[in-house]
């Protein structure tokens, strides 16, 4: 992909109006360079925005003055907006709550259709705001969906306008955190943090750093011997202690605005400090006291599990593996690291609950994972905004005894050490995300990253006026098939909870026992007679381990919500939910209901022909149609699978094969 | 692999006595290639066979005399032995009859211990008796288990001691034909017509030739547009025939040795004449047309199937495509041209009915292809001799009515334009077939192709000895192994006819569901009261298809053997079979008694220790590991799947997940 072939995304500025008005934008008295650059970006959003428009020297030949302040009144990251009908003044706490107020100010003025009048003050929600990407130095990203790296290309890290594009992006809806390279380090990545990457490090930082975002490296825990020579990377050994001291104060001060590490340790093959008999908390304390005097972070992923189960084997549960390895480590962790767990007990499901983690972690650091890249949600073919998800997930009280017990107090509760990451989305596509929809889960999980409380339908209006403009008609299309295609995505391919109905390996399409006789753990033992897993105390117990009246909750069938029935109980066929279907029929019910929502879909996109961009509207097209073929096997397929096992027909009489 | 890093197969030639004795060996008076190689290799074996052996030079001084002549009273490829107390007369009807006697020879004094006394005359029973390698000119090889291609390496032809030792070893067994490529002809291997190669197949093709192999190449149909730059590959099109034309004549005539043309045409992507609305007999006579200056044939693969079936469409019958594909050409092929017919209707599945089109093909030159390799039989991991299959195969009876109606008959029918080819198990691997057992696969395919009627008993008790020497108690064992191990395998992979139930893609493992709802053609329909396809009148009409009495035959449940009820019927789980079981019970019984036969092999392998080559006794150590898990896996995922269904529970109790 030619690095200056892509999109502005919700940054294209279309033109407002043509005016001959001279406005006078005032810089902030600051040094910092995300200062400079929210005074550069204000004026190059006004110049498209307005076609014509002059800027003044002073304030006084002006007929609107904006002023740029840095104000100590203001919390570090935090911005305010005064906005009249003739002047608007954006403060920040520093350069980057500068830069977000002034992200925020070109934001409603697009939404206004002109100058906004307003007031605002905004201190965002969690203090790190990260992506990681799965991105490897070869080019290739694991889980993409968009193309190929646009960090990386023949093992050399790449800096150019594309980059530049994507910092202003990501920088525009909050994000202060890029860790650019897979969570799975293998040996050429294992090498990112050696002196042959020093120099093309920094220039890649120092794009960062303009725009406010600080640059995070996935390191493998293996270095010590892999790059180090050293026979062996126990935790505890003093020569690998020293090894991780040097090569970090080497690292640290020859790249600047580095916030620290990712690590994936004793994870699905990866190295981690079970392999000598240590702890978790001894592996990510050892590391985390080796970046300490660099002001950095030791970001320690929770995804930890058995991947070599014997699936005869029933007792073993993995949505218990994250739990049951870390809830004993609680308290335990040095003050910089952070323990980053996903939403969910399994892996990025279509429906989960939950990870129980988040409940009773209640001294140590946590940082949210959430998935931006659609791998298990329909791969960017399928249209899945995912911003419904990701608001019941932050909005889940986890805590319910407590005031600030929701998931997102929790990731907020660690002062500067914790937050939210999503694995991106992105790559070298032209259009950045390979689907035209997509952009939106990245748009708006920044948004809901810095703005507490945002909802899914105020952050779909806002992309939707940005990204298309302000025909009614297309904002009212888009929005309606954003906010209604998680729904259908889960009606298709997660009926109450099950997971894991997907194809192994490339984890698109049906396969109904894919996931069923292997070593993943993950299984929802489908016979005859019923389906699902007990997860309550009459089975594995997972259900005990959320906080009362949680643990109540989900221990019954009958208080268990129905989009999560399968996840705790093992129910049959002809079991009545609280909707007052039967199991089987639901599943054939949500099974029609989502394909026909897809259907819709792409009808509606279809009558926006010559309304959006030529490109966008073929890329919708056809993205529809492979959402449309899949959905049809995911529909058939499930269908079949369980009509065949249960010999129950379909109420309606619809056609299952 | 190091090219000189190779074992000799069943040519090492253990030592069975020294002696001071001198032989005379008399050369035959002909000047062919094989002929000379046929007295090499007989002093070769003597030299090794009877340590301190010598040579005399004239009739009067000797011992023994062994006089080798090639004689006009026999036909081209007969050998005859003449083996007194004190003398041998091998004659062949050529240089390569008389190698063939030779090799018999050999083995004759090998199996008995010394010269032997014995008169033997025999005409191969088939006049082609091919290798299909398929090897790709980049060194993979599809379907491979033996490591790479010996063939190629880098695009680049490989000639070396290596390729000699195989052209030794197959000649030995009667091999008169190898296709080296693979029969997916991609952009490398379409250019192995042109000049660049005619040098490194001129090596390859005089080391064949010594042996009295021809060689062949697999071709790609759209040559005249992917090489040629034509705008079309139409077989009727002038420019099309004449490119194929002046191809052939640059190529013949510069390449030696050459025997013709291997084609997989409008097969699972491959180009061909449906593409222009042209027959087979259109591609095939006009290809054949090209070659038949040269005295060449062209062998146009029958394996053309709808690999892009909807599962949903129940009408459609891939078991019935080669049949209707082909039988209406019945009589419209030139005489040089050869339809090669897969053994079964659907693709080397453990247990298939014999393909009907051998029933129905009375005016085509027929060649039957075999697997070798053990694609779908466990991939040279599992022991699985196929020659008890082969066997069936050659002596089913496919045409009652008929004297010579057996399959076996139909391939030799078309005097010297028909045979049987195996797609070839080998690769680099320094024992060949990666599993010590797998070349009796190999063996026993050259001896079967050579040799009427001879017994997977007979060929067994040869290749063990040749193989490990005259121990009785590793014979025992090997041979029991071998012989067992084909039912053993179908016992835990296909049960009564079942196919499909591997995994897709790599097709090792269970994955009952895995051929269920894709495009292959491939289905089972288990429900949870029946299983199987009805391929009666009532349902496909694929039994129909086959000649009187066997179309009654496999048309009712109750006449079609146990080992093929599924294959055409779909029956009930208490359905009772022929042995009196019920269908359910037989998939319980059949799967937990294959993976005790497997743990019978290996236990009784183990007793081997020191009684084989070191190496020889670790790899079969090693692949009865492998087999064990695997065979483990089969057992219960089959089972699971099948009592999770119907709900009916083992007779004897016995664990079931």
């Amino acid at each position: 992909m030619n690095s200056s072939d892509y999109s502005s995304l919700w940054l294209c500025y279309r033109e407002i109006r043509s005016t001959s008005e001279k406005v006078a934008v005032m810089a902030a008295d600051s040094e910092e360079s995300p200062a400079k650059t929210a005074f550069d970006e204000l004026k190059l959003a006004l110049s498209s925005l307005f076609k014509g428009i002059k800027f003044s020297t002073g304030e006084k030949d002006c007929s609107y003055l904006i002023k740029l302040s840095v104000s100590s009144d203001l919390r570090e990251e935090e911005y305010s907006l005064i906005c009249e009908r003739d002047s608007a003044l954006i403060s920040g706490g520093s350069g980057r709550g500068l830069l977000y107020g002034v992200f925020s100010y070109i934001r409603k003025t697009i939404l206004a259709g002109g100058f906004p009048i307003c007031r605002e003050q905004i201190n965002p929600a969690n203090p790190l705001r990260m992506l990681n990407h799965w991105d490897n130095p070869d080019g290739s990203i694991e889980r993409g969906y968009s193309g190929q790296s646009f960090y990386f290309e023949n093992k050399k890290i790449i800096s150019n306008k594309r980059t530049e594009m994507f910092a202003r992006a990501v920088s525009s809806v909050g994000i202060n955190g890029i860790v650019i390279n897979n969570v799975n380090v293998g040996a050429d990545a294992g090498r990112l943090i050696t002196s042959d990457y020093y120099e093309s490090l920094n220039e890649l930082s120092a794009i960062f750093e303009r725009y406010g975002i600080k640059l995070y490296l996935s390191i493998n825990f293996a270095s010590p011997m892999d790059i180090g020579g050293l026979p062996t990377a126990d935790p505890l050994d003093e020569g690998v202690k020293n090894w991780w001291k040097t090569e970090c104060k080497s690292l640290f001060s020859s790249v600047g605005n580095l916030g620290g590490f990712l690590v994936k340790a004793d994870s699905e093959g990866r190295a981690g400090p079970f392999t000598y008999g240590r702890t978790h908390a001894d592996g990510a304390n050892m590391l985390a006291a080796a970046v300490k005097p660099f002001g950095a972070v030791l970001i320690w992923r929770c995804f930890v599990y058995n991947c070599k189960q014997d699936w005869r084997d029933r007792k073993t549960d993995r949505a218990r593996a994250a739990f049951d390895n870390f809830s004993p480590l609680d308290g335990k962790f040095s003050d910089n690291v952070i323990l980053q767990v996903k939403n969910g007990p399994m892996d990025f499901q279509v429906r989960e609950p939950v990870s129980p983690l988040f409940g009773a972690m209640k001294n140590t650091n946590l940082m949210l994972e959430v998935q931006a890249a659609q791998e298990y949600t329909g791969q960017q073919r399928h249209v899945c905004c995912l911003l419904p998800m990701f608001r019941e997930i932050l909005d889940m009280h986890i805590c319910p005894s407590e005031n600030d017990g929701k998931v997102s107090d929790i990731i907020s509760r660690g002062g500067k050490n914790c937050g939210i990451a999503a694995v991106s989305n992105t790559g070298d596509d032209c259009n950045w995300t390979g689907s035209v929809f997509a952009a939106a889960n990245l748009y708006g999980f920044g948004r809901m990253a810095f703005e507490k409380d945002i909802s899914p339908e105020k952050i779909i209006d806002e992309w939707c006026v940005l990204t298309f403009g302000n025909d009614k008609k297309v904002i009212d299309t888009v929005s309606y098939i954003l906010l209604n295609s998680y729904k259908a995505y889960e009606n298709y391919t997660a009926p109450l909870g099950m997971g894991w109905l997907c194809t192994p390996q490339n984890h698109y399409g049906p396969s109904p026992l894919g996931y069923e006789y292997d070593r993943w753990g993950t299984y929802h033992f489908a016979d005859r007679n019923a389906v699902g897993v007990d997860r309550s105390d009459k089975g594995t117990g997972f259900a005990s381990l959320y906080n009362e009246p949680l643990s109540e909750m989900y221990n019954s069938p009958e208080t268990t919500p129905d989009e999560l029935k399968l996840f705790f109980h093992r129910l049959p066929y002809d079991y009545v939910l609280a909707s007052g279907k039967t199991l089987i029929q639901h599943i054939y019910d949500s099974h029609f209901e989502g394909y026909e929502a897809a259907e819709e879909f792409s009808e509606m996109w279809k009558k926006l022909e010559g309304m959006v961009d030529e490109d966008v509207y073929i890329n919708g097209v056809r993205r529809f149609e492979m959402q449309l073929e899949s959905a049809r096997d995911w529909r058939d397929i499930i269908n079949s699978f369980f009509y065949r096992l249960s010999g129950i027909p379909d109420e309606k009489g619809r056609k299952i094969y």
